[in-house]
């Protein structure tokens, strides 16, 4: 037998599991649509110039590209570069297309607009436990408006959703990517160093307040602009968002912050942990307010996070319109779901075998009342009964049973399991 | 503003497309899965050297093929050809992975087993209407069942299918490879003749029969085979296709034939036209026994179909499993759909306007209750009321708005349009 796998870092998904992400997808979707936001759908394959263009940082460099076609491919050229055979590339996010969409139908969209987008994207990662090279996003974005609302409403939509998933004991986890840096840019730190040293402060989970002075160090920073960041880290994670202020934060910013958490709170009525957190960072270096990241317990990555970026569409198209969103992180959530073995979906999967010498047209007729309540396959009664049960019951998921088909409908149930 | 077109033949799809797209896939799904047939999920991206080795035709040519990444591209090879820049290659099909995941896990699989698949495949075709170069297939197969049964469900479903979206005056035209290759070998025509001979039969619809004449005569076939095969068809047309057991079909293939037509009809209580059609032919090359093709009034294309491949999944796998499929066109269904205006959603969009100084949790308070009926969308009342109201009806199909919040829910409906 030929080799069958999936390429690496890609996977098939067996009849359990692909009812599970199925149901998952539907969930997620229909939480988003019931709070108003508007699905859209673009290409998997993207301009490869206007990929290249994005603030993709490394995910650019993992981008798969295709291949010019036909004659377009000409490989006797001298000092060939990969720019002379490469055509469209694959996308490696939902943001990146969005903007585009939105820029080339701006006239047609309202203001603000609320979109969905839930679909595949690519990313050649050295394949790791939840890391896939073709993985589902989750978005939900808000373009054309400023407002700290836009922000309450995808929090208040995705902490819903999580919610209506079975998670609980969530934790959100908000910052500002203006906070950051002032406190980086007051310890004596230069506006070239703030990328940088935020990279570091994203690790402040993994290897201490101590491990991210140690970082500094390695990078080449003076241990003075290093304490003092550090002496401001702690000022207001010890004494609360307020001393942001002294470190040249406007007080807007910081109420922004407040006011979410409060709202926050008081709309999903105190279920959730919902935290000011210094050290949220988020990798992308296109955001420009607030940043934020949803927890669950006996998970130590983030399930859901996003944030504010008012720039972004403006570099990526030319059109200058605020944006912010929230993503669900659907790869992660399926595997916890798996783990937990949690079962999302309602109709039971109900198998009817019939004998060889039976009417067909009588089997079908059971088949149609019994669809009513249950979905239905058909199978003639096979060879090996044990084994076939085995499989299907395992595949199917399926709970009952019916072993006999007879015109007197007399049925035997058998309970999984 | 830069391009900030899709590329050519792929589509961005507004929140109406969108939602129509989204609901037709339910549904589809839907009556896939109530039929008993499983879900299961494959990559796109696939091993070239696989997809390579697949009875693909003119798809190969077609597909899309990934450049290699980092070290592994080396352009500096003497007498490069594309072989050794490529990696993998888009899917162009559904059929193929499924072949491949179903050899993979055979064992864990029951048999027969079916299996359902809604995705995305590319082929990189000449865009043109209805041709679109990533496009959605809603495939449903069997594999391991060598019985008519397997046609007779697959059909039975994809009929319901298409009936429950609001299709009538469907057409099935059902025809057998046996019965074309036995006419076309009766006619004095080889074995090596069988593949070209069928392409041109395949325009019968277009060019009528007398096209068909000289299509083969200027292909270079001898007159006389060419009038003997007409005078086939026309007796298998006129007389019924019992006919074609005189030109060597064995009889069990025509009562096959028979056993579906006559089953369907009932099955589907003679609401539509389920034919034998000689003419039927279905393009790829490696359909061995029933092909089918189901149109509807209207539209000049089939909007599904499928057949028997019995030894494609042994040349790809090297497995040995007996296969048939049906696969409805979503493309061409969302065209017709759309064209129709028909609607499949259900929830009504509700668009739910705020004033800043409202309380941002009485808002709250009553969106949640609206969304008990609705799909709520929040915005704070936009400067200018009329140019948002006409682009979110139009974006959301809001049929109905809430012009106005405030306490006592005094709401004013508008109908849209």
């Amino acid at each position: 037998m030929k080799n069958c796998n999936p390429i690496r870092g890609t996977y098939d998904y067996l009849p359990s599991e692909a009812r599970l992400r199925e149901s998952l997808r539907k969930l997620i979707l229909d939480s988003y649509m019931s709070n108003g936001y508007n699905l859209i759908e673009t290409p998997i394959l993207e301009n490869l110039e206007f990929l290249d263009s994005s603030e993709g940082g490394d995910n650019l460099r993992l981008m798969f590209k295709t291949v010019k076609r036909g004659d377009r491919l000409d490989l006797t050229k001298p000092n060939l570069t990969e720019a002379d055979i490469v055509e469209e590339g694959l996308r490696y996010d939902l943001t990146v297309p969005l903007a585009r969409m939105y820029s080339n139908n701006r006239e047609k969209l309202p203001t603000p607009f609320k979109s969905i987008q839930i679909g595949s994207a690519f990313r050649a990662e050295r394949p790791q436990r939840g890391r896939n090279r073709q993985f589902t996003q989750c978005d939900i974005d808000v373009f054309g408006d400023t407002s700290i609302n836009a922000e309450l409403d995808l929090l208040k939509t995705s902490l819903d959703t999580l919610s209506s998933l079975g998670f609980e004991n969530l934790t959100l986890r908000i910052n500002d990517r203006r906070i950051l840096n002032l406190l980086v840019l007051s310890s004596g730190f230069g506006d070239e160093d703030i990328s940088t040293v935020c990279v570091t402060l994203d690790k402040i989970d993994k290897i201490s307040i101590t491990g991210v002075m140690m970082e500094l160090i390695e990078k080449g920073f003076d241990t003075e602009k290093i304490n003092n960041l550090v002496d401001a880290i702690n000022d207001v994670v010890k004494n609360g968002i307020d001393m942001a202020c002294k470190y040249g934060v406007e007080k807007s910013v910081v109420d922004n912050v407040k006011y979410l958490i409060e709202n926050l709170n008081k709309l999903t009525s105190d279920r959730f942990q919902i935290i000011f957190d210094i050290s949220i960072v988020r990798g992308q270096g296109y955001y420009t307010g607030t940043v934020y990241e949803i927890y669950t317990e006996g998970f130590s990555g983030a399930i859901a996070g996003g944030g504010r970026y008012d720039k972004m569409v403006e570099k990526l198209t030319g059109n200058s319109v605020p944006a912010v969103g929230c993503s669900i992180g659907f790869e992660p959530v399926a595997m916890l779901l798996r783990e937990r073995k949690v079962s999302l979906s309602s109709k039971k999967n109900l198998i009817l075998i019939y004998d060889q010498d039976d009417d067909i047209l009588k089997v079908y007729e059971l088949k149609e009342k019994l669809k009513q309540n249950y979905n239905v396959s058909l199978y003639a009664r096979p060879k090996n009964m044990k084994n076939f049960y085995e499989k299907i019951v395992a595949v199917a998921d399926a709970v009952t049973s019916f072993k006999d088909y007879n015109n007197n409908v007399e049925i035997k149930m058998l309970n999984k399991g």
